[in-house]
């Protein structure tokens, strides 16, 4: 009879990819998309610690130590915040592709915690969880930043006002927001994408971006669909990363001739999203941006979907 | 008899001062109080050309030049606009002190337009005479920028997004939502106040600035009042431009303390400005504010509002 024998059952939860920046929003803003997600599996074990039992879907590239992996440091984190000394056990199976732009380190850890979350009877609200889910994430991007992990947690179009502590305010979403992403098959380093942005910016630069960010915010809070597209310019990250995607202009130019209200890079990239008004012009938009990357040769993913309201949930596997 | 001589009546508008960057919202954010305001009168003259008949209350300080004045400027454009070949003569009745940091130089020019436009029958809507008004203001200030000139023209609390072309969004103002407002005799013009200011920021200053930017228009939206007080924070400006008001961090603190939601400098300054939930919150603000001015030996002026939401008007003199 093994000591250290696993017991209980497994407690699964989905957490969805997300769109972070959303071009004017650098760092602060996200929202999460229905598909793809991450699915984590916790379950308790006699043994103190945490320790990942199983990794499918990562190509072996992700580290399977505890210390290093963004939804088991999520895991020891809530168990510390939470004072449980119980051990847990993870399996992990990543369905968002790695370095794509959709939060790929976001979402394991935001599954993670709401699946431990409910595996001890729910001791914290959703949002309660967030912090749990940021130090996790912050393992894999060497940044605090909550601008994915909050959409994912907690669905819908998310703004990070600031970060001591986080503050996390929920936009409304116009009903017929919509979105198309493309993924070209090109990998990017999230903290190789950060480590071209330059250290200062323009003043002048800034002051554009931030008329942005305030046109943006009215414009989910007004559903004033003409106001979210003339708010949806990225002058400070864009510029610098689009050199990253193949075709990039030409995958913009498209969205935009076929409806799109605004396009930018999702995250660091590759991934390139466009904001449609209607679930319909969406699936032309990615269509469209689907067929620039597909005539140049570059294998390609498309989603399409609506803006996700609910974030992560718990399922039954 | 004159051959230059005069005709009609005149016809008066008064343009309320204003609250421009409100802390985070460097350029792009203002809001109209009630008081003080300036008037400009205009009558048709049958010489072609702009000119100024009077100006009063600015201790003789403005040019009486027509190109060189911010009224007259912007009555200027207003005829090249409407392609109108008649004269305008010009009172300006100054009422804001000039250098205060509450719109000086805008308000005149947005009292300008709208008695412009009364006078040849409103060929234009409110918000169309914006762009002369802003040229108007340009000469004052050397810079383009409307964040003054949009709220003492078309009231209320007003974002401005983008300036190719300018587009200005009218944001939800809170009911409850009042302002103190004090003012230390100490003159700064906004050119120098501007030079302060570094000409690139560190982009993590930049997005602390427009995370803030997001959480003030999401909870002026929202009409969340705690969510105000906790984005009325400028890491751009107030840091640099504290230093040229006497007693700044007393009066912050003091303000703080009366429970405003938020403090920080007007424009450039020298006025001070406190958002509060409530007239009376802000009554009592405003009066510890005055006090630490007071204590201190500064002459000073207290003035405590609602959120205008009419802008300029016309009236009867």
């Amino acid at each position: 009879m093994a000591v250290f024998e696993s017991t209980g059952n497994w407690i699964s939860a989905f957490a969805p990819a997300t769109i972070a920046n959303v071009a004017c929003g650098f760092d602060i803003m996200g929202f999460a998309i229905d598909e793809p997600g991450d699915i984590i599996s916790v379950r308790k074990k006699e043994s103190a610690g945490v320790s990942i039992a199983e990794i499918i879907g990562d190509d072996g590239k992700l580290p399977t130590g505890a210390e290093a992996n963004t939804a088991s440091v999520a895991v020891i984190e809530f168990l510390k915040g939470a004072g449980i000394s119980y051990g847990v056990e993870i399996k992990i199976h990543k369905q968002i592709p790695m370095g794509s732009g959709l939060g790929s380190s976001a979402a394991s850890p935001a599954a993670a915690v709401l699946a431990t979350n409910e595996l001890f009877n729910r001791p914290f609200s959703r949002k309660a969880l967030l912090p749990f889910a940021v130090k996790g994430e912050e393992v894999a991007s060497n940044a605090i930043h909550a601008d994915n992990v909050g959409p994912s947690l907690l669905g819908g179009f998310t703004l990070i006002r600031g970060y001591n502590p986080i503050d996390i305010i929920h936009l409304n979403v116009p009903i017929d927001l919509a979105c198309a992403v493309v993924l070209p098959q090109v990998e990017i380093r999230t903290s190789e994408a950060r480590g071209m942005l330059p250290s200062d910016i323009p003043l002048k630069t800034a002051i554009t971006q931030w008329g942005n960010v305030g046109g943006l915010v009215a414009g989910l809070q007004m559903s004033d669909y003409d106001l979210i597209g003339r708010a949806i310019q990225d002058v400070v990250a864009e510029p610098i990363r689009r050199t990253l995607i193949p075709g990039y202009e030409s995958i913009k130019s498209a969205a935009m001739k076929a409806g799109a209200l605004g396009c930018s890079i999702s995250g660091s990239g590759p991934a390139v999203f466009a904001l449609c008004k209607g679930r319909q012009t969406a699936q032309s938009v990615g269509y469209e941006m689907f067929s620039i990357l597909d005539e140049m040769g570059v294998q390609c993913k498309l989603y399409v979907s609506s803006i996700n309201q609910k974030g992560a949930r718990i399922i039954t596997t």
